[in-house]
């Protein structure tokens, strides 16, 4: 079963929007075991949106379109594709009764131009639509299985799951394969790096497949895994993961899901720990981070951000001296932020980070990117030097992900 | 000149990131008055890609490819359209220097795999690369051009700003009509309010048009208009823009690129003010967002995260009757939070948030939502009961959005 995707709407080839219906369906249509290969978007044109179907149903044996069905003009998503296939459109008297009632239950009347919304093509399963007036379609022809979904994520989203995946399952549309991945996330190495590393798997691959990703640097490692069943899939992947993770020891920082965040948490809570950040350039990142997780407040105590010479004072007890004679940005005052913080919070562990995030500020002894990021205990305390690349943006992030990967290690290491 | 976008990558379809080069390209192309018909996204497969370029070729005459010029073996764009093409791929030793170069500067050498990078399709202009190591390249061919950048935004975005659009410019590759889009931020009322409220505005429009976007808890109204220069078409938009401003006020907090972070800074640096914020459930979000604007050292001072109650006595002075009597989450406590932070941080204004993110943590008097904001200058201080819907992460970033909201609207109202 190869499927395709299908996106129309003329504000995603402007730009005004970005495709997450893209990237829901593509994560979904993996887990159900079913190969995408092309994903189109098109705009709000009857005989663009025709040749774009014409073109995938030469390709792919599911076809799911999603935009196009609201009440206006532009929205012309059903008549294109009922024309192109030959099927005539008829009221459907329940559906225009829910859109009726859509409205009631607003205090309003059904606008007639929403009327067309309840025209069905002849022969499909209606989807309904509890978030929205549009209801989805799918249609079934000869080989083919066409699925036609609102735009709206928060009206296509739940239609998919709740009519759509079941109505696959029912009609065994689906892989009878399921593809499994696995994504290993390495923090510390360059791409090149990786991949040289494990080269002689990569020339070898079948099934898994092994491919590499690189996102604001990190690198993922993604073994990808199709068999007759998800424990069997799995099973394929034992093998490789476990010699890949041999050969980058504490380098990966976790798989699939994981976030350095998560894995220090969990670290945290595992050893009873307590931390405390103080930031300067990360502005609260690191912070923000932690606090992502769930039961963040079980061992993030506080985090001061100083963004000024006067708050590392005031807040943290950094010397005058030492800004006067090292600066704001140093490995000194890195070290007295993380002794401060630790102390001021009464945490186990403590970060510190100090840096120069630009696009402004820097000079030619001290270039953007320069960030100090120091570590503290109840024993010791030390500060490190980096050197980031890439925009403001890029530079907090990694600064954040170092940080945090510092506190990840060390509670690695960490013995009672 | 019609253009078409290709974006490569297995990842996309797998819906493991989203695609926001295409939403990035299709602003480009938009601005630059080139018409954008098709946006295809495939994997890494060398037969397939051939085939959509294919398709592109038949259609478009300016193709733009992303995706695929990593040094690793699922790499291999330029090797699949070289070969379509009929080009000889050629060592190019600039590019190849630039190469060795970019590990050097990091201390490093330059692996063997990085080396195929540096091959370029017979005849191609180069396009440098000063973030990463692909080159990208321009290929002319007949009557169409093909350009294809990296896939990584950070390089390919100055890539395509600094050599490929004054490449199209120097050529005359544009378009002989502008389109230009006004969007105007709203936050503080519901998407159908807003859309009652211009009713007869949307059922009127032509040129420009007017669209509705509904981003996590604020409403974007969108004026798009076409004209034959950026002039003429900004001139649609005066009218229309001015009505609805009009009718909106205040709770239109900006537009365009604008946010509520960058706002609150505008506002502060005019009126040469400093804050601080003081954040519980927030856990650093707000001082994060402050401190994407460049330049906010100037106005942003700093943020202090007191995530347990110890921390709010400690750091904040909140007292630990008030904590006995009221409870984190309440009133009284974002007011002492408010005033603490003002007062320890020594700056003219200041925000507090606490709360309750989810999706633990909630109780019948006090359920996942419910948050307090306060506000504070020399003169005074006041916190307010708000209760927000979602997951965790909605919850967190609506109660930032209404903290600076709050910041926003008292700095327009504020004079010396």
């Amino acid at each position: 079963m190869r499927a395709e995707l299908i996106s129309t709407g003329t504000e995603i080839l402007l730009g005004q929007i970005l495709n997450s219906n893209a990237q829901y369906l593509g994560q979904w249509l993996a887990d159900l075991g079913i190969d995408l290969y092309f994903q189109t978007t098109v705009g709000d044109n009857a005989e663009r949106l025709a040749d774009v179907m014409k073109t995938a149903m030469g390709r792919a044996d599911l076809i799911i379109v999603t935009g196009g069905l609201g009440p206006t003009s532009d929205d012309l998503t059903k008549e294109a594709i009922s024309e192109l296939l030959g099927l005539e459109l008829i009221m459907d008297e329940n559906s225009l009764s829910s859109i009726e009632a859509f409205f009631l239950d607003r205090g309003k009347t059904m606008p007639e131009i929403n009327k067309k919304q309840a025209l069905i093509p002849k022969g499909a399963v209606v989807i309904p639509n509890k978030r929205g007036t549009a209801p989805g379609v799918i249609i079934e022809q000869g080989s083919k299985t066409i699925v036609i979904l609102p735009g709206p994520p928060v009206e296509m989203q739940p239609m998919f799951e709740e009519t759509v995946v079941p109505h696959f399952k029912k009609k065994c549309i689906g892989g009878s394969d399921v593809i499994v991945s696995r994504v290993l996330k390495i923090l510390g190495l360059g791409e090149s790096t990786v991949e040289e590393r494990i080269n002689d798997l990569v020339l070898q691959q079948n099934n898994p497949t092994i491919a590499f990703l690189a996102p604001k640097g990190e690198v993922f490692i993604r073994l990808t895994a199709k068999a007759e069943s998800e424990s069997a899939a799995e099973k394929l992947i034992e093998t490789p993961e476990k010699e890949i993770r041999k050969r980058f020891g504490t380098f990966i920082y976790g798989s699939d899901n994981d976030s350095l965040e998560k894995a220090v948490m969990r670290l945290l809570k595992e050893k009873s720990l307590t931390v405390s950040t103080a930031e300067s350039c990360t502005g609260g990142l690191i912070a923000k981070r932690l606090t992502d997780i769930s039961g963040a407040s079980e061992s993030f105590m506080s985090g001061i951000v100083t963004y000024d010479n006067q708050a590392k004072m005031d807040l943290l007890g950094v010397s005058p001296q030492t800004l006067e004679a090292y600066g704001a940005v140093s490995e000194e005052t890195a070290l007295e932020m993380v002794r401060g913080v630790r102390k001021t919070c009464g945490t186990d562990v403590a970060v510190s980070v100090t840096g120069i995030a630009g696009p402004g500020g820097g000079t030619a002894e001290k270039p953007v990117g320069l960030v100090y990021i120091g570590l503290a205990d109840h024993d010791t305390a030390a500060a490190k030097r980096y050197l980031f690349t890439g925009d403001r943006e890029t530079i907090r992030w990694q600064a954040a992900n170092t940080a945090l990967n510092k506190l990840r290690l060390y509670l690695m290491n960490y013995t009672v």
